[in-house]
């Protein structure tokens, strides 16, 4: 049994009814990957002693750290403390200390403490209570074979609370594993099947860092994870790799992490000290919104233009009414006038134009539904997208792809503007 | 072993690390349960063939329907068909079948297959693909013991279409087991414990429906789940309870199960043949973009001005630069007069105006982060909400809310237009 495994086991019969997503264990796992440990396995279960027991019993024959969430409440479903109890072979007895806490987070609220609230002053015989500095419910923390079982309430915070102060200096001063670092590259512009091809030798299993790509609506992420017997050394092969991919992929990565292209192409502006303004049709406000989203953006967004029926492209763009006669208001022509005229209105260096079908009503066998035309004016060209991006597709998706194909040209137009 | 049982296994080593928040569960979970089916289990691993097999053989021995997410695409690090077929002790062929769908895939987007995409068209021998609509990814069923194992995408899109078109069908012909039917009231305009307080007496624990409160972003979810030996006796049960909640909630409810607020305020001005055009500033354009998601928009929203700058406000909507002055872009006049600009310009029936600081910079001890004004204007009035969202929430949350707060009151101003 490696020293750097965990395994997670979270509790509660809403996660697998399915009312409530579980985030705990992502958060779990983030965290015990910052230490080196990597979580082997994640079992989720109902509020049900026996199923908890056996979740136990098979998690400690598996990891040297178990961490059991939910279940911890005060009502007649929760039953985690009493299926640990089971996996370790003994009974619960009443802890004074718990039970002084559990009255005394209700005194502090001017209540008396309700009669159903003294279970969770309940604890294992021989296991320790967990200090709950944000509720009612105590953790666990016991001993079973050669692995240690951490029991923490469901809630988020209180979970997380009591983990950064009470369980993760511990695992920590037993000096978890293997440094582990992770990196995420993020791609748009080309499909994972190319982008995995251009990378395929980075991403044979086996390797370390191991090297994976996972693709979410249009933006390809490169998932690059280290080990290394120490921080820096798991680092250096870290930026070793990223590099590479880097390297290869050249201008279809736009930035890292948890980066949006919108946040990629806000700070290119901000840096150049260049200014945009937009014209929407189809995307209705997106792109100007997501263009907004960044802190500081009054730096580079001047105005937005959200022109929806013919009369308000004519009016507020100055789009020809003979033109949207003759090419109809979804065509490269009027995305072309859309981007012009806004850009002289706006007096910005740059400015985006999109007209499209988003649908799921509204298509043509001419034009269908998920056509789009964008338009961008620069400080020395224009340039037009005619884009199909099939009618399986729902109406946000198009409107989302619309708005992140105009962010992704209007990143490449900045950097061409660079270069010139 | 119950025939009412399922067991959901996830394959991804983006799961296991916690970089993705696995969603796919709750979905199948949900589904699962609407048709009387309880997910028992549900395992999260890496993607390892011998751990894929090894929770494929746990499952089948627990539960008789089996669904395995991910872990399907064309790269070396997707193992899970190499994994169902160990557990199955079957190799995999080459279904021709797939491999023209594949081969399809790219064709009609003007491409050759990557020859790595080759082992998508891979299936366990004996078992049956699964066509896959909107994606190169086929499913997989097999038989193992007395249990059916789905294999699915990952991509949440594929793997819910792979489930609505073809399991879903499959297990209802077989039979759930109790009927289950939930519905979900949203409402907005109060706090949680308001509104819990006002329907007590519906959520005490042990009833038949269970009612349940979860708050999420300022919406209040209001969660009804009745239970029946029959479809039709759940269904009654339930409508009495939905009934009695919207009965002492009156215009807090807005909508019902996935519906926004934008939905709820679009179908009423649809319904109405009413008009709305929009000024925003901190927003960016999120309001255009809320009334904007739904299809036929275009029947009321005419056009939206997203005014970031103090020109942009004084040029486009005409407020008055005097004004922009005395009060500062951020005050009640601003926020009326974008609001009755806006209105004029667009010759709209109803016109929202929208200023405020949206943060983490830009606050003043006077005007601090978080303070936004809205305007509204009717066919009868205007109207004008101070709102303090607090400097603790996050730029993006004060903009969702004061985008939400806009819709709402968007929605009690044409509630009011149509009773008067």
């Amino acid at each position: 049994m490696s020293t750097a495994t965990a395994a997670i086991i979270s509790c509660g019969n809403e996660l697998i009814l399915g009312s409530v997503v579980d985030t705990n264990t992502a958060w779990l796992a983030t965290r015990l990957s910052e230490m080196g440990i990597a979580t082997t396995l994640h079992v989720t279960i109902g509020d049900d002693e026996e199923d908890i027991q056996n979740a136990v019993l098979q998690a400690a024959g598996k990891a040297p750290i178990v961490i059991v969430s939910g279940g911890l409440g005060p009502t007649l479903d929760d039953v985690t403390r009493q299926g640990v109890a089971r996996a370790l072979g003994v009974d619960l007895y009443e802890d004074p200390v718990c039970l002084e806490h559990v009255k005394g987070f209700f005194a502090r609220r001017g209540r008396t403490m309700p009669d159903t609230n003294r279970v969770q002053a309940l604890v294992p015989v021989g296991a320790k209570a967990i200090h709950n500095t944000c509720g009612t419910a105590p953790g666990i923390r016991a001993e079973l074979g050669g692995s240690v079982i951490y029991v923490v309430p469901g809630v988020p915070l209180e979970m997380q609370e009591m983990f950064a102060r009470s369980i993760q200096p511990e695992i920590q001063a037993q000096g978890g594993g293997q440094a582990i670092v992770k990196k995420m590259l993020l791609c748009f512009g080309a499909g994972e099947s190319d982008i995995a091809n251009q990378i395929a030798d980075l991403m044979k299993r086996g390797r370390n860092p191991t090297v994976g790509t996972t693709p979410h609506e249009m933006v390809i992420g490169i998932r690059v994870v280290a080990v290394g017997k120490t921080p820096g050394e798991a680092q250096a092969l870290l930026e070793k790799d990223v590099a590479e991919c880097r390297r290869r992929l050249g201008d279809l990565v736009y930035g890292e992490d948890q980066t949006t292209l919108a946040e990629a192409v806000g700070r290119k502006l901000l840096d150049a000290k260049l200014t945009v303004a937009t014209a929407e049709s189809c995307t209705g406000g997106w792109l100007a919104k997501s263009l907004t989203d960044l802190s500081g953006s009054s730096g580079y967004f001047l105005c937005g233009y959200v022109t929806y029926s013919n009369q308000a492209k004519a009016e507020l763009l100055g789009v020809p009414a003979a033109m949207l006669e003759e090419f109809g208001a979804v065509s490269e022509e009027v995305a072309r006038a859309m981007a012009m005229g806004c850009k002289a209105r706006a007096a910005a260096n740059f400015a985006v134009g999109i007209t499209g079908i988003a649908g799921p009503t509204g298509g043509t066998a001419e034009k269908p539904v998920g056509l789009v035309y964008i338009a961008i004016v620069g400080p020395s060209r224009v340039e037009a997208h005619r884009l199909s991006f099939g009618e399986h597709l729902l109406r946000w998706q198009i409107r989302d792809r619309a708005t992140k194909v105009a962010l992704n040209m209007l990143r490449l137009a900045v950097l061409e503007s660079q270069q010139q």
